[in-house]
């Protein structure tokens, strides 16, 4: 059943339960393991693992590429299995603990967890538990929907458990590459120049005698949760393709536009649908992770190659795509968030980036992880690794939130992910903010002009026009700059009087 | 007598006045000049622009690499030329009219200004202005003691006025190597593996037919004016060097540590002149500008080579290093800014870049821009460059000025240029805080320990505990967090009593 999966005959005698291999994690050790926004994590071990904790108590610090899937967060939280975790997570029992101080997370830029760990600079996982779909003739992992950090992880582990999941296709192999950059002071160039580029192995290149441990599990990834674009997100689209034919006619765009980043998520899926009805051609993806849009832009015909680091997908997409993956195998590619995400790559490579906002001021700081400045959501995730090198670093929100309780547009955002030096374009279903060499005051105006909800306008012009009195290069009136959050918080919506 | 500065003799007739030459210059034209930290820039048709737009209304968009000397920006501003000004900016007189709203003032990454140029994202300069120490047979220019965005300049405006000026030694020539990336979607790999590495030509290649004006002048750059250390400078640097030292014994870092970046001013300064009595050797630079302590350390032996992309000095060391250059010329290369601060290179490298904050918070958010929020200061400059992607991000301060009446450590800093994310270490002559793989909470507790001066100690630790009590990933009191600050804005002292 499993041994056309293990092709290398000398490992088959690790096979072992998840129980038994979970046991090979001990209390205070750090835990690498795979898993990007919810594709292609480990999955018996982290359950057996929780499972066990509930008995014997037991503290590791996890990280892994992102999110992880099928409630791993939820149960390792709920058995007390995490003194830390990063680079990324989107639990809400998690999300919980991380705010009441209990789990203590280290939120970072993707691209960046696993260079800190190649200088030290983060202490290496002592064991890593990665999903795969093989193992190959020479003892490497072929990782299976997402490749995350789990390359970087295997490689720098003393030790590695291996989860081969029946629940994916065999055929998922080859789809993988698997570049490391160099160590330094010698590093030499990416050798990527184009999004379709393949420049390392199809698989995890490790010595075979540091599997310790291999598991047989036939569970499947958590389905996509993204939802359906709603009127609000498709006036987001409508905005933002609108901006992209201008910026063709201007010649500031060709007609394939740029290799496209969506951030996971509603408002950037529903960018990538409308896409299927717009003018260009021969799009390309350069991304993170590629949901059910990028599937159904290649069957339109509108999209001709994606690179990213992991395949998150609906239900109704799951079955369709890697029941057929023949179908776009050669149009494919899964690599390390180190290099999806990495700095040299995206500057090289002139991507658009679209990422989603909590919320953003007047003068386009944007915040996308720290509701009212202290409660974490998710986490920066890749918006940084693409936003600060994008050729066009685009952030998308509706403009307002609970009931209108809430505008996403402020004077001062509570907590700053991205700096207004970062920043280029902005959307929300009232229009388009472009920012691009404009001063403060000037990105003021045309921020409240555009993308400001109507019922908030009037007092974010009376905020601006009353701070510019008091002058500075970007005013502010620091008695009122938090005013809106402080409302929020005490009365329940941002405008109530005082 | 600047015959055998301009080599090529067709261009002989394009001698003319400064005058003469700032005529060209025409009402709302965008003007790219050189200058880079006060170093290099074009001298005579600024000032003859400045002393024209006394008779005559005049506004221009003016775009140099950073910092200009000799008072220009001061001489443009009283004269009202400057509708529009960026990247980078010291001058107070500008400062003001940035502040009060009648210069619009673009604060950018010193990397992405020609990035965007290259991408028609702003708008390509009318004219360019370069200051060089000769034009070349084939009509080539070569820059003086900066090149920051000069060749970019020089490339895309239509027309070219070079200053030739005669106080800068011809033996500048061949310190320059002008790289200039190619364009997407074709773009390739910048050569560069390693500091010393040559990837371009010594002047800056264009057309000779769009020199369209020639002037000589003869006035020298101004000399630097940072101040020798002081006992907090010191403290600095020697906190800095003992953290250094713990890393080298933690095997993080060779003896010869990585190649170093100092951002402009007195700290960084006293930084690299700790590094003299130090047990490191065989140091290399990969900065924007080189100052004395660069030249002091070659003279010393520590220092291997040193690229950067300009070159400022004090009266003391300038015509000893400019007089007898040839002692340094095979240690030094001068680079286009794009490539010194280049995300790509700043990555491959792994440098230790050391800025300066005017404040950070106890999250290890830091400010370099904003005085309360509101007034720029100078501007971000390359912090952000070599921040994101350095291998010890490094911002260093005071822990207190204005004789107490501010501390450079608050609860949350009223601008944010650099997040979290982006932030290694924090020095004050209090200690060094190593934020390295912490979360928020524990980050404060550090920075509290290390950073903070004991008259601001019990407060910061007060509010940090009320805001863990209230709970959140990165606890804050919104009502309190600006609290600091308007203290200082109304009553003059950060602590003063309601």
């Amino acid at each position: 059943m499993y041994r056309d999966r293990v092709r290398l005959p000398s490992l088959l005698d690790k096979v072992m339960t998840a129980d038994q291999a979970a046991a090979l994690i001990q209390d205070g050790m750090t835990v690498g393991m795979s898993g990007f926004t919810r594709a292609g994590e480990a999955k018996a071990v982290p359950e057996a693992l929780a499972q066990r904790a509930k008995q014997q108590p037991l503290k590791i610090s996890l990280m892994t590429g992102a999110s992880l899937g099928n409630d791993l967060d939820k149960h390792l939280t709920e058995a007390g299995v995490l003194a830390r975790r990063m680079p990324f997570q989107v639990d809400s029992t998690l999300r919980k603990a991380i705010n009441d101080g209990s789990v203590m997370f280290i939120d970072q830029h993707l691209s960046e967890t696993v260079e800190q760990l190649r200088n030290h600079q983060l202490k290496l996982p002592d064991i890593a538990v990665i999903e795969a779909v093989a193992i190959t003739e020479e003892g490497h992992i072929v990782p299976t929907t997402s490749v995350g950090n789990s390359a970087s992880f295997a490689i720098f582990a003393k030790q590695v458990i291996v989860e081969i999941n029946l629940a994916h296709h065999t055929n998922l192999e080859g789809l993988h590459d698997i570049y490391i950059p160099t160590y330094r002071p010698t590093r030499t160039p990416i050798p990527l120049t184009k999004v379709d580029d393949r420049i390392g192995s199809t698989a995890i290149p490790i010595p075979p005698e540091k599997i310790v441990a291999i598991v047989i599990n036939n569970q499947p990834d958590s389905p996509s949760t993204v939802l359906p674009p709603d009127d609000e997100t498709q006036a987001i689209a409508n905005h933002l393709i609108d901006f992209f034919k201008r910026e063709v006619d201007a010649g500031r765009l060709a007609k394939n536009l740029a290799p496209l980043q969506a951030g996971i998520g509603s408002i950037a899926n529903a960018v990538m649908c409308g896409l299927m009805e717009s003018p260009f051609e021969d799009l390309t993806m350069y991304s993170e992770v590629l949901q059910d849009s990028t599937f159904d832009l290649m069957d339109s015909g509108k999209l001709r190659f994606a690179s990213g680091s992991s395949i998150t997908l609906s239900t109704r997409r799951n079955a369709d795509v890697f029941g057929n993956l023949e179908r776009y195998k050669d149009k494919l590619v899964l690599r390390p968030q180190e290099i999806s995400n990495h700095p040299e790559v995206v500057r090289r490579l002139g991507i658009i980036g679209i990422n989603t906002a909590l919320e953003f001021d007047i003068y386009g700081n944007v915040n996308s992880t720290h509701v009212g400045g202290t409660k974490m959501m998710n986490g920066i995730g890749g918006s940084g690794d693409f936003a600060r090198n994008a050729h066009l670093a685009i952030f998308v929100t509706k403009s307002i939130a609970k009931g209108g309780n809430i505008s996403s547009v402020v004077p001062m955002v509570s907590h700053v992910d991205h700096t207004e030096h970062d920043v280029d374009i902005l959307v929300t279903e009232q229009g388009l903010a472009d920012l691009r060499g404009l001063a403060p005051r000037e990105r003021a105006k045309v921020i409240i002009e555009n993308c400001v909800h109507p019922s908030y306008r009037d007092a974010l012009l009376g905020y601006f026009e009353a701070a510019c009195a008091r002058g500075g290069h970007t005013p502010h009136i620091l008695r009122e700059a938090m005013g809106w959050h402080i409302n929020l918080e005490e009365r329940g919506h941002m405008l109530a009087a005082g």
